[in-house]
């Protein structure tokens, strides 16, 4: 006999979450199309050299890799964002460039086991590939801001900074080497703290005592001003060509995304957001939400001009972001806009007795054609059983016809929400008892 | 340097395809959702000892099987049934029975590579556990049905048979042992021939050649007579438990669907059917599209009632189906109803000039949210090189804003299909305009 378990550090989804994960990805999915992003598909396994991480990345402790039958040495994908570099490269001629893609998809790592985080989780990147353009960075952006709204996520913060813009400024301050490790210590501010990331700084870039304050200051002083009256401080600095390109940049975003609905929060310049920075090599984005910032980064992406460098191929520039799927369904359970039915039919169609079953088979086919989703009871029960089955599962209304009903031509229409009872005498009376009210997921 | 590939038996998904598999899989899940049945996701990873097939099974010798970081014996899933058996023990509870779900997903098969057939691909399965009634496999059936009309598939041949059935047959002539053997060789039937099988099924179970011929002429008539001229067939048999059970069972199935609209094609009994009938416990189903015989099966499934056995678990019983997604594509190809573009925009909005980046944002996001998918092309460039990339990628309209239309205040459209061009004076009739024409792609 066997114990009926999930792998170590991998879970399921039941109906209840994966019917909320599978709207989330619905609604991300129209964004993505709406903008002509187009969808493809890359296998989960793939050549290990293909894949393979640099030796200093942490998922390079946490790669799933094995030979196959046929002794070959491959690697589950841990993200999907190599992969893509692997197929951009590979199908140049075929896709044409610029190329927008999305895609959805389960990537794994074998990361140490801890609350909320799994070793199989579900990654939605979007890319544009082939341009260069600021107006690709804006889109980005754009698409971003689309996303959270589109899942009902409003509030979102999406902070964005530009890394040779960063490193304008540290040269502004006469810093003029170790840019990357500078980055990286500057990312731990909020584990680490200020204090600490000081001392690190000038052990790690051999920058003054009041060099390293006076950078951080004016990168964390960022947070506290417009985009308009930052750049205006921005311009006073001594120039330099990082300055006066990385200032160009984000100028250039804002300028693309001037004419289009956006709340100010939606599109913020912060100095001191260092994620990724070391990584990417332009634009960088993080999204949070003010309200759940326990949650932490629910998206962000970057422009990366060197995807395609380990295939030793015409450099193909790119930028593109990733919604964080996982952390995006935390945020709406803790903000309670997560659905709470396991099941995606507003209506139960009862069956009381085998006579009826043809006639019950009928009428939820007529409701699905009106566009309500309807589920009938597997099997001839006691109407109790089927009762408890709806208000377990949260279907909104029990429909009945026993003897009763049928003698006099009547459907039992019972709302599962208030309890309250109406006899229906057509499947179109039916129908618009079950129209008035909104349904509790979206169809 | 790296080169760009996949790995053997793989393979990528471009967009054109990954458009129309997309569709697919949204249309299948409508209806899925439309039924009631929840989806639910379990991992592609777990434990050997919880998927690990029969030694005699086919699948056996395909399993990508490895140790993992924590050296524990693990596999990816080659299916998506008996994952799900393990997550309806562990989780019975929490569901409730009887439950309905339906998975799409990746599954893996180390198969040796051959035309059209890759070692990871896609299954859509769709299940009712925790009853043995009729109505349940009635349903599934009418799903089955539904998939393909929801797909654009019309015409399909959904073929029923039942095990007990076909027991009760072989026992009317007088063969009363080694049923599941004599299922497998009648299952090779359209490979091997008449004659081969009446020889195997002499050498298998001591049939007398008259009787294995009269068996297969009996179940071969099948395929001419109406449900009803057969089930009257049927009844004139001598009979015997099995025999009684299975006409039993097949009518409850006709008769519940009784009422509903499907085609004679759509529900269509045939006892020559055996594909799966060793390995499923009552009905069967098989889904065939007449016009490209070749394909082969493009759905089908059937009734299991010892699912849980391995994990010694009261007996949960089930019906399920699962619908080639593979093979449903490559029919849609066949049959010339595959979309041609490798875009999800209709329209493509040109940029000529940095000037009006943001009037064209804005006007790509008053068209999307009048429901048309729009695209801007990522940079400024010539305005013939715009042109090539919507008329190769297949975008129905170009919009373009250049000086000339800026000083008028028009905006030119150009139908990149019979390649006339309008100029609209406002946002609005660029809408009115797209609207006129019906997408080739639905939205």
């Amino acid at each position: 006999m066997i114990e009926a378990r999930n792998l170590k550090g991998f879970r399921d989804q039941l109906p209840r979450e994966a019917l909320a994960r599978d709207q989330v990805v619905q609604k991300l999915k129209s964004v993505f199309l709406s903008f002509g992003f187009a969808p493809i598909e890359t296998p989960h396994l793939e050549y290990s050299e293909v894949l393979l991480p640099n030796e200093g990345d942490e998922v390079a402790k946490q790669l799933f890799r094995f030979r196959d039958q046929g002794d070959r040495d491959v690697m589950l994908r841990y993200d999907l964002t190599v992969p893509f570099a692997r197929f951009a490269v590979q199908h140049r001629n075929d896709l044409g460039m610029p190329f927008k893609r999305f895609a959805v998809g389960s990537v794994f790592r074998g990361e140490a086991p801890q609350f909320g985080r799994y070793r199989e989780f579900t990654q939605c990147d979007f890319d544009i590939v082939g341009s260069h353009s600021v107006v690709a960075d804006a889109e980005i952006a754009l698409v971003l801001a689309r996303c959270y709204s589109a899942i009902g996520l409003s509030g979102v913060e999406i902070r964005i900074n530009n890394r040779r813009l960063v490193n304008g400024i540290f040269e502004a301050f006469g810093i003029r080497q170790k840019f990357p490790e500078i980055l990286r210590v500057i990312d731990k501010l909020d584990k680490i703290g200020e204090k600490a990331v000081v001392a690190e700084l000038i052990r790690v870039a051999d920058i003054k005592a009041p060099a390293a304050q006076a950078v951080l200051d004016f990168l964390g002083e960022s947070r506290r001003l417009s985009n308009q009256e930052l750049l205006a401080k921005l311009k006073l600095q001594p120039s330099n060509d990082n300055l006066s390109q990385g200032i160009a940049e984000i100028e250039g975003v804002l300028k693309a995304l001037g004419e289009v609905d956006l709340a100010p929060a939606e599109l913020r310049i912060d100095l001191s957001l260092a994620r990724g920075l070391a990584y990417y090599t332009g634009v960088v984005f993080e999204v949070v939400h003010p309200k759940v910032p326990e949650v932490g980064s629910i998206g962000g992406g970057g422009r990366y001009d060197n995807l395609t460098k380990s295939f030793g191929k015409d450099e193909l520039p790119g930028v593109g972001a990733s919604v964080g799927l996982d952390r995006v369904i935390d945020t709406l359970e803790k903000l309670g806009l997560l659905g709470t039915t396991s099941t995606p039919a507003r209506v139960l169609c009862a069956q009381v007795e085998t006579t009826f079953t043809s006639k019950i088979i009928q009428m939820a086919e007529f409701l699905r054609a009106q566009g309500i989703r309807s589920e009938v009871y597997p099997e001839v029960a006691k109407l109790k059983k089927q009762l408890q089955y709806g208000d377990r599962k949260g279907h909104e209304y029990l429909i009945i016809v026993g003897s009763d009903e049928a003698t006099k031509g009547v459907w039992a229409v019972k709302n599962l929400r208030d309890r309250t009872q109406t006899e229906a005498k057509s499947l179109e009376e039916i129908v618009a008892l079950v129209k008035q009210s909104s349904p509790d997921i979206l169809n």
